[in-house]
């Protein structure tokens, strides 16, 4: 045994002794080294691909000599000149042992590449699809054994896969005979297996060797938007990405609305459920152009969503969702083909359902739980996804809880005087001089500040046009660190204040922003204005709240902020008015689209799924409608920041100066009039 | 433990002791006594029905005293009001052990009971069909706890079902809601497993008891025609049968034809495949308006079919089973959904295709193979499945072997000059007198012979039309036994023979069998004719001959006819043609139509598709084309009955003159000219 040559892998360090003439595919398998192949070892597909190191290896305590492989063959020869080999690479299913040999696997040889994420705070993908092809040559049919052809095909596939059972899909039935043949009894077949106890099935089939990349698409199928990104199964590159708005928007432009519409008119379920399939297949027809594919390279699919469009899109009317006790149909994750869902895509693709949490924690919850992994963070974190609903995850290693809490539409410009979408010309970003009161701010659209000389002309174009959701959180937190807005939300006279910017608006006093020019209206901030923001918040607010009472803690190690609104809010803008709980400004971070992130995991790593599954079975869910001390902390979190709880940290970097402007008046920031609203 | 008392049920004689106040049906589920029970023991589906003995049982050695049971109860009582309790039954499930008992369970009571089969040599079958309705309430949905509901009534079913894992219906999620609202959170789930080894998954739901039986459709998609026989899948009776000609016999008469209209027409083969998904829609549609039940009963339905009708019904092109190798798409059993193969049915509908054995033997002889079992035979038995094609089963317990010869169409009454389908007026039966070589003859409509008096009259609204298959064997087995024909085939002359029923017709000899009237032609029996059955009947005889050489026997013990044409066969006279091998005339007996037997089976009892999944894998196949000593018994076996075979046994009981006719003219019995034909 000791006297056959020895292999070393790197990076695996993986080593073993093997008879002399050995392919390094053969060894690699047999010591269950990562090394990728398609077409089992015929040299076609080059996917085993490694690169032989020579020399003293006194870390291994091997010298390799020049001959340790066998000699490039003709097979590596017709590749090369095909195709291009890299210098000092071999095919592993070609060179075989003949001495001590050092074989490095490169990384886009490996099945299980690592897929890096730009975030340091979060772990890499590791690239492990459901759907793998198997390049196979298949026995030709014998009289004298009779069998089928699709039966002699599985035995190589068995035998090439290492599967003891593989399905077929029915709709293979019929292609397969010409296929065969038109490959000459040679086929590639894509295999998929959604977890590792469930059949693997050949879904697709291409007569000979199969040359193209699959793709997978991810989807966040948001209520006003669709968004889907294309990823390359084989390097987990986004090859495309491409969005719509929702076409269900027509029904209603927030999902309480569209449950109202099914509710009222008879079929039109039915109707929101034909609009967002139709959605669906705009975008995967835009997306496969945009990245010059087949549509029938998409063989995979993953959809994250809250409950209501995860019924739509389903097929369910959502008219239980409307009401408590707010029953989902079915709430684990979902695996089916793309034609159960109405996909317009090959036969064969596979569509997989995040699981939901709960009634009012849906899919793209789960996505975010699943990007960011609060059950593998050492420390507490607290995920908020803001939305006109938002979606908290608390917990670390320990445990993990989860809420909604219904925010409104105030975050996302809506019931805001002046609010608007974020588009060029909004507002985006403020500061208030606490000195002379006077604000600076900047639009979407240009680098500069508006006391910034030039401003006018970067602005010419696009107008200041109103304020989006993050400007109208930095303005009232400015207001409120200059003195001009006090604890409970009133902003103050001028008289108090001392500036004319401040004046009577009707019954309380508004704060003019921006002072318009000959085309544009002023743009001010009412105390209405600051009346949504402080309900929106002090929703979101009592939500985290309750999950800290339930964990029994006062404060969180760390905030992420998710979602399109999270990835452009101010930390200490959020935190002075008091949104997220007390944490030091460099512990809250923005994950971006991590619902979307979510489900770009669950396509490229089937592993996975099982993951989220479990960890969704384990997040302890927390209905906030019901639980008691919700009002309590809603009324607390009404103030800015807060009545009861006293931020120490946000205090030690930033002061709010104590000023009241209560005049007896009737407008007290009690949070009276809240009313719980549907998620969006 | 001891002094609890004793329970023992009859007939299974399973006995144990149980705790004063078990139900019986606790006890009997604990014994594994096969009491059954839809409802879970909630008193509703009465199907846990329990005969209680009393009095001494010396042979169980207790005595059963008059209140070893609890007293009736009030849901025994309101189940006797409302739909009776025949007298001296109780409620498994209501019933409690007092003290020793004897318990009767009637069988239709039992899960797994018997259906009787009418034909001594063939077993009964065991009632085990793949789905299963199964009663549950379900939890109702708990915000605290969110799950769905789809969630909490699998938690239920599995609870009730004893499963591990039991998978839903994709179609279910859109009803479920509204059914589990509508039962007030108790639910019927039909539960479908196919193999023991497959996933359980709901294929249809109920709100409340649903307290209709459910149905299976077991159908021989012949060429020419299909039959379907809907089965009462609690009871295993057949309800309603049905039959309707092929549609695809536009596209041709036989098979052959029917793969030649698919190579010359494009998209042929699709025109086919529609023409008998819409016959199998009427068929269904007929079944079960004449058993006046609700489509959406009939869940489950098995398929049997030769390859070309399998190919053509999956919508699978049959072009590569009309060339050599002979190569079929798919060989194995298949389990599809109703929709999957274009059946208007319920959506969970399941539909089980026997297997293959090969290109030419199909899933109708492996129907043939579950009805008659030749694997479990002590005797050598063979099994002749007589079509257009002859499928050929020779075995016993230590061995199957399989193979399919060309007979064409002459055994049908084709290729025959006076030839018809059985019909009325058809002659169906035959006698020649040796000595006056006059016949008499019975038409198909009328028990009197055609001497007997009353006979005009009664074949005066009929006429005598011509000779149906039966009745050919019949009348040339006569004209042998009468010496009007010689063992070459050739028909005397008057003079040869001397009578004058034999004449000069062209180049050969006929037999004038039936003289004609004002109305009708004689009815005569060419040489042609006889050369037609010579060779079809040499075909047969050849391939089970092949059979028992690959078996190394000259002789079987037992011949079954299987197929419509089987069982009007007369076994003397289809071995005085030599069409089956020698045996004695009481082992040659008619299984009908065993391919739809074994659909029925396989409905009923779902081990049975393990049972002959196993047996088709382990059947030896042969293929008759390729064979070189085919040609050999071809030739001799188109000798009347054989010029090698000696026949023996049917040599004691019918004498068969040894007479020559051959005067040195051209048309020799060599049997030239011989064409292989497909099946049909």
């Amino acid at each position: 045994m000791s006297s056959d040559p020895l292999v070393i892998f790197t990076p695996s360090g993986k080593r073993g002794n093997f008879p002399k003439g050995t392919p390094i595919l053969t060894a690699a398998r047999q010591l269950g080294v990562d090394l990728d192949s398609v077409c089992g070892g015929r040299g076609i597909c080059s996917k085993c691909q490694i690169t032989p190191s020579y020399g003293e290896f006194p870390k291994h305590g091997v010298t390799v000599a020049d001959d340790a492989l066998s000699e490039w063959n003709a097979v590596e020869q017709r590749y090369d000149d095909k195709r291009g080999l890299p210098k000092g690479r071999r095919l592993g299913c070609q060179a075989t042992v003949q001495d001590d040999i050092v074989i490095d696997v490169p990384p886009e040889s490996q099945v299980h590449k690592q897929v890096v994420r730009k975030r340091a705070e979060v772990r890499d993908i590791t690239l492990n699809p459901t759907v793998k092809l198997s390049y196979v040559e298949v026995e030709e049919p014998d009289m004298h054994k009779p069998s089928g052809d699709l039966e002699r095909l599985m035995t190589a596939l068995k035998a090439s896969t290492g599967h003891d059972h593989i399905e077929v899909d029915t709709h293979l039935l019929r292609p397969l005979q010409p296929i065969l043949r038109k490959g000459k009894w040679t086929v590639t077949a894509a295999v998929h297996q959604g977890r590792a106890d469930t059949t693997p099935r050949v879904i697709a089939l291409w007569p000979g060797f199969f040359d193209k990349p699959l793709f997978g698409l991810a989807v966040d199928l948001g209520s006003t938007t669709i968004a889907g990104h294309l990823c390359n199964l084989e390097t987990g590159e986004v090859v495309a990405s491409s969005g719509l708005m929702n076409p269900q928007i027509r029904f209603g432009e927030d999902l309480m609305s569209r449950v109202s519409y099914a509710m009222m008119n008879k079929g039109g379920d039915i109707e929101m459920t034909n609009a967002v399939r139709d959605g669906l297949n705009q975008l995967v027809t835009d997306i496969a152009t945009d990245a010059a594919i087949e549509k029938d390279q998409i063989l995979d699919s993953v959809f994250v969503m809250n409950p209501v469009m995860h019924h739509l899109f389903l097929g369910i009317d959502p008219f239980e969702l409307g009401q408590a006790p707010f029953a989902l149909a079915t709430s684990d994750a979902l695996e089916l083909t793309a034609s159960e869902i109405g996909l317009e895509i090959a036969d064969g693709t596979r569509a997989y359902l995040l699981p939901c949490i709960a009634g009012h924690v849906g899919a793209d919850a789960a996505g975010v739980a699943l990007s960011e992994a609060p059950n593998k963070s050492d420390d507490l974190a607290l995920i908020v996804d803001v939305g006109t609903n938002a979606e908290i995850l608390l917990g670390d290693k320990d445990g993990v809880m989860a809420c909604s809490s219904p925010t409104g539409p105030a975050f996302e410009g809506a019931q805001i005087s002046s609010g608007q979408r974020a588009a060029p010309g909004a507002i985006e970003r403020v500061e208030i001089d606490p000195v002379t009161k006077e604000p600076r701010f900047r639009v979407i659209g240009s680098e500069l500040w508006s006391n910034e000389d030039g401003f006018a002309e970067a602005i010419a174009t696009t107008g200041v046009t109103g304020i989006c959701g993050s400007g109208i959180i930095e303005v009232i937190a400015e207001m409120r660190i200059a003195g001009l807005v006090d604890a409970s939300g009133l902003i103050g006279s001028a008289e108090q204040t001392g500036t004319s910017r401040c004046f009577l608006d009707g019954r309380t006093n508004s704060y003019r922003l921006w002072d318009g020019d000959e085309d544009q209206k002023p743009i001010t901030v009412t105390n209405a204005d600051i009346r949504a923001i402080q309900m929106a918040k002090a929703a979101l607010y009592s939500g985290a709240r309750l999950l800290m009472d339930k964990r029994g803690v006062d404060k969180v190690d760390r905030v992420v902020l998710a979602g399109a609104f999270g990835a452009h809010i101010s930390a200490k803008h959020a935190m002075v008015l008091g949104m997220i709980p007390d944490c030091p400004l460099d512990k809250v971070t923005s994950a971006g689209n991590a619902a979307g992130t979510g489900a770009r995991i669950a396509l490229l790593n089937r592993d996975a799924r099982g993951d989220i599954e479990t960890l969704v079975r384990q997040i302890e869910k927390i209905e906030t409608a019901v639980e008691p001390r919700f009002q309590e902390h809603f009324v607390n979190a009404s103030a800015l920041p807060n009545s009861a709880d006293p931020f120490p940290i946000l205090r030690e970097v930033v002061s709010l100066p104590d000023v009241s402007f209560n005049t007896g008046g009737g407008d007290a920031a009690s949070g009276g009039g809240r009313r719980r609203r549907r998620r969006g």
